[in-house]
């Protein structure tokens, strides 16, 4: 999968004077990725080529599907070709175990039924909520300041496609020791969890007790959604969060940070883990 | 909608030294949005409330469902409320004109067709590739380096919300004179764009020739395609754009800047607007 990643371009770069220049510039991979559960296709998403099972198992986890690892029986990449005849690699077919439902199509958000006006606020807010897989988080890992304030730092270190691109958002899985446990880094802010909790699943690691997840943009209720799935105490990010974010840290008992930049950051949720 | 974009809270302030402080920030406010075509439901995303019409408008021209005013022939709030039996605004219900046709389950990239795998590159590309409303873009309008350069600066300084925040995105519309036209913010920088499309729909002013749209952050193939959909002729962002975002706005003859601070940025397709 060498030099999928990025793809060189021409570009035209106009200073604030002179006559523009042109040079070559590495442009960040987005395609689509198109996932499939026994068969049926079930999602297209758009993200960096790359660590495509580990997005596939961690979307799964994060839409409520599955939980462990034996869930998954089998994934592999759908033949299919290009315009010049290469393999696309774009099309995941995932095969669950005998014992797991398949996702029902409200999975896509998409429930096409005409439910009385009179639910309406509740039903809009119950379909994007869904049941967590390990309940509300009572992990007890404690977590220093100053290791807490050096997470953007260590993923910042990680982030060999943003070096390049400056066009891709990271996450990265720490334990209580500051040790590294997984980065991935995707065009979608989402994806890189995904890839990060569908690692985990594959390693046999959920739910992520002790763990923190550092992420690189702003922290919406998706991304504390998916930290909930999997299990993950502890949710880090460089930018805000939105009130929904927050709303949904406190009462899954997650800890949340947000602004962590230069050794400080704000705590929303949680601060009894830190020490 | 007073009060409804941003939502205090109470915020610990962990610095690089000193025990943490309690403090009050600001919340960029973050809920799902239901839409609805005919009462039947199409999609939930998460979104800051307010021109809430604005964004269903530009969602369905987007989505390649409508480009002109007179198919949308109303939209209205779905009465609804939340626990503390307050109006929730959150479920908007929009009627197409007769001769529009509704969409289909396609528009949700839920396609659950098992179409054979020798088609699977090409299938997952088609999925995210929407019939343009306006075909490819000739629009002739000129720009000066000055003026594309400044864009930024103008974007931010309008961006209210963002001031309280840090937590939203922002997308604004400019005539080739630098004239502001439309500015929006929501948390989600989809919907950002959505509401300046859904604005100029409703305005009556599609397509948008001779505009550019400024936006805050990168630029994926989705944000390229809602631009073209509407017909705007320059994309310009802060950040980088993505592969698909360039070659999308080569095959659409856009123009595309990115990375664009400081009155520098690059041009990655249609350098001939230009001046």
């Amino acid at each position: 999968m060498a030099g999928r990643l990025t793809r060189r371009a021409q570009v035209a770069r106009y200073g604030a004077d002179g006559p523009p220049t042109v040079r070559e510039d590495s442009l960040a991979v987005e395609e689509p990725l198109e996932i499939r559960i026994n068969g049926r296709s079930l999602s297209v998403t758009m993200r960096s080529p790359g660590d495509d099972f580990d997005l596939v198992a961690g979307f799964l986890v994060s839409e409520g599907v599955i939980h462990a690892a034996d869930q998954l029986t089998s994934m592999r990449f759908c033949a299919g070709t290009d315009d010049d005849g290469l393999q696309t690699f774009n099309v995941v077919d995932a095969a669950l175990s005998a014992d797991t439902p398949p996702p029902d199509v409200s999975l896509e958000r998409h429930v096409f039924t005409s439910s009385s006006c009179g639910i309406c606020g509740t039903a809009s807010i119950d379909a994007v909520h869904k049941a967590a897989h390990f309940g509300q988080l009572d992990d007890e890992s404690a977590w220093s300041q100053d290791l807490l304030g050096s997470l953007p730092d260590r993923l910042r270190e990680g982030q060999k496609v943003f070096d390049r691109t400056g066009g891709v958002h990271a996450a990265g899985l720490f334990d209580s020791s500051g040790t590294l446990l997984c980065l991935r880094e995707d065009v979608g802010r989402h994806n890189a969890v995904d890839k990060v909790v569908g690692w985990a699943l594959r390693e046999g690691r959920l739910p992520l007790a002790g763990t923190a997840l550092q992420v690189s943009g702003r922290t919406s209720f998706e991304l504390v959604q998916k930290a909930h799935m999997a299990g993950i105490p502890v949710l880090a990010a460089v930018s805000a969060p939105s009130s929904l974010a927050v709303e949904h840290a406190q009462s899954a008992g997650m800890t949340l940070l947000g602004f962590s930049r230069g050794g400080s950051f704000n705590v929303y949720a949680g601060s009894q883990r830190i020490s």
